[in-house]
């Protein structure tokens, strides 16, 4: 397998799928809706995956898709090579901001990650990295995360988690909340991904992700030294929702073992 | 008062402080403290604050400057004009991410707000208003704001306030976080103001803000029909702290009838 050439291949899709999103700006946005309110979906964000999915088919036949709007493949296993896409993660801000939404994208061999891709549409930034290989900020090399303290840690988690949820005991992220530095919250966790991979944040947590949301800043995180696990502190999966957490070395362990408590 | 004239001369002093900031970058930046670990100020906050005070005291020597990092006038009273002005909001993003603060400025000439200004310095994005002559965007007109329903609404809190706090009741802002289509935050006061006032936030609220970090703010959420106040309803104080709320039409009265319990 040419990784070099993949990889040259899907940045140059990435950034023709960038052009597409923002030219789409101009025309109107159709807004449907998915299962409930805040899962909305736009005609674009279709598009976009089936651009990604017509461009894979053609130059790599026996490759797999693993997309958000579901025009991929029927994915049941990580067998084979695997290109796991969300084309426009963050579909709220899209909607509501035009930015802060990121075309998200992993490419997966046998289940191990390879490349992963990460690019900020509207801020023009990309993010990317090849396994063992190292990960990259606009072409620039992003450092080793080192160790920070809770009360040094500026936290990417969203309100929902520290209200009442049926996912987790919300009385440990509100200590989580009192314990650390400060807390942002996106709408992107592709964006928040990135943010924790170049250090401008030092976590991110969320109880229900899908694949497309972490596949491609797995790969990213792993290449900086980040550990992501879902909060059971095991591998995430990636044929399903699966609760997440990405964070520096030694606040991801504190965090799972003073702040985390699952239902 | 030669209003026009004003205007063209903050805005091109804003522009001339984004560069200073953006060249310091380059440069090491040394951490102090201030009151607390939540309060971080860095030299370029100073130097550019003084930047500015320099400037306006020689073209403009009978205004007054209240700023956030003190080296203006010991403002007592709203007479007179006034420029009212945090050189860098959102000074933990500042260090932890270089991105997502801003310049907050507002000029009041006996209390009543005339011009207003927010500079996204590395988003390079400018917004600004003049009192009764609308509001823009990178110089394009935002329009008015329409009424937005709770459950449609992005609402800019902070996790710190659905924690248990001594400002508020934090079970309103539970059902709030619940109610309502998602939360974001930023962790920049001037930055959310701005995002509500061009329609990327429909409501925005902290319990502490200082006037410099709301000053430019209000004057460009008044212009596009936004209802800003304190959490009692009223004007917020522009000489101390104050609880402070920005949202659109209806939604404003909504929140602080049904959510907001101050203790």
């Amino acid at each position: 397998m040419n990784w070099g050439l993949i990889d040259r291949y899907a940045k140059s899709l990435i950034k023709e799928a960038g052009h597409k999103i923002r030219v789409s700006f101009f025309n109107n946005i159709d807004i449907d809706s998915k299962s409930d309110a805040n899962d909305l979906v736009t005609n674009i964000d279709r598009e976009v995956e089936q651009f990604f999915i017509s461009r894979i088919k053609r130059d790599f036949p026996d490759h797999k898709i693993l997309g958000e709007e579901g025009f991929g493949d029927d994915v049941q296993s990580l067998d084979g090579v695997i290109w796991i896409l969300d084309p426009i993660d963050g579909t709220m801000n899209f909607i509501h901001q035009k930015r802060n939404f990121a075309i998200s994208l992993g490419i997966y061999a046998e289940g191990v990650g390879m490349l992963g891709y990460i690019y900020d549409v509207m801020g023009n930034d990309f993010y990317h990295a090849a396994k063992d290989e190292g990960a990259y900020f606009n072409d620039e090399r992003l450092p080793q995360l080192e160790v920070t303290a809770l009360s040094e840690a500026v936290i990417g988690v969203n309100a929902s988690w520290v209200a009442p949820n049926r996912y987790m005991d919300h009385e440990g992220i509100i200590q989580l909340v009192q314990a650390c530095r400060g807390t942002r919250s996106y709408g992107s966790a592709a964006m928040e991904l990135a943010y924790v991979s170049s250090g401008r944040l030092d976590a991110y947590m969320s109880m229900r992700l899908s694949p497309w949301d972490i596949a491609g800043g797995m790969i990213i995180a792993q290449e900086v030294g980040a550990i992501a696990t879902n909060m059971k502190g095991e591998t995430p999966h990636l044929l399903g929702q699966d609760t997440f957490i990405v964070a520096r070395p030694g606040l991801h362990e504190t965090m799972l073992k003073d702040h985390i408590r699952l239902k």
